[in-house]
């Protein structure tokens, strides 16, 4: 299907958007099962549960489009991930590894931010305020779990890793 | 070779970046090519010359470090790449796949924010100010081409491409 307008570009964004988000569901309990820290640990449960209400808030951004959320495959997502489980093969200290999840989650989180920046900027434009809503409230729990991984890394993983 | 402590999960990092920054290099004349905008082309023209800097700055930190760049190979990048170069097979308007490289654009510099973030508190706590200078540097670099690209976007491509 061609691309024709914004409106077409900003639904094919949702697409990779919903897919990235789907594989975090399933990369997030893999690094769980990685940690040491429970700290590092329940931040990734919490963000679990926080990125399953997200999908839920996609699916109603889909219902307000009138659309379907499909198959699309987010390569990039897939990217992070297997670069996520690569560190994970490591050998590694137990808090080296810590630290390194964190970087790897981090890396998920600037993925979302710049996805949902673009999505929440085209929303915007496109006159679509409940759905902008929807995103910009996603977008704000990204950058705030991006900020609490930062938190947790410099006063307690990397200090323990050092 | 296992990860003991911070220090050598520094230098992992620093190699994780060497090879997303040199792919890059490679990707943004593509994109280049890909263009309709002369703004945009410019833009990545000159990201492209800052990137060059960037690498040569990552030189320096390995010479700081006593440690050669080397063949580790960042995945993550990889799939951030292939994500674009899929996107710039689909058929669009010339409008809407400016708007969609300045989407993928964002992404890759997202991911350099969040692994030059990483590196940049890995040094701040191993005392090595000369080599978090030199990342520091380059974080706000990409932050400022970050924001750049949100301009870009949100006064000229997304408009004409709505």
């Amino acid at each position: 299907m061609k691309l024709n307008n914004l409106n077409d570009l900003f639904l094919h964004e949702l697409q990779d958007i919903y897919s990235a988000e789907n594989q975090i569901t399933k990369a997030l309990p893999v690094m769980m099962e990685a940690c040491s820290s429970d700290k590092l640990r329940t931040a990734f449960q919490d963000h679990l549960e926080m990125t399953e209400r997200q999908i839920d808030r996609l699916d109603r951004v889909f219902e307000l489009m009138g659309q379907k959320a499909s198959g699309e495959h987010c390569k990039a997502m897939e990217g992070i991930i297997k670069e996520a489980e690569s560190m994970m093969k490591e050998k590694a200290e137990a808090e080296v590894m810590d630290a390194a999840l964190i970087a790897s989650a981090q890396r998920v989180e600037h993925y979302e931010i710049a996805a949902y920046g673009t999505v929440c900027t085209y929303a915007k434009q496109l006159g679509l305020t409940d759905v902008m809503d929807l995103l910009h409230e996603t977008l704000e729990e990204e950058k705030m779990t991006d900020q609490l991984l930062t938190q947790i890394a410099e006063t307690s993983i990397n200090l323990k890793a050092q």
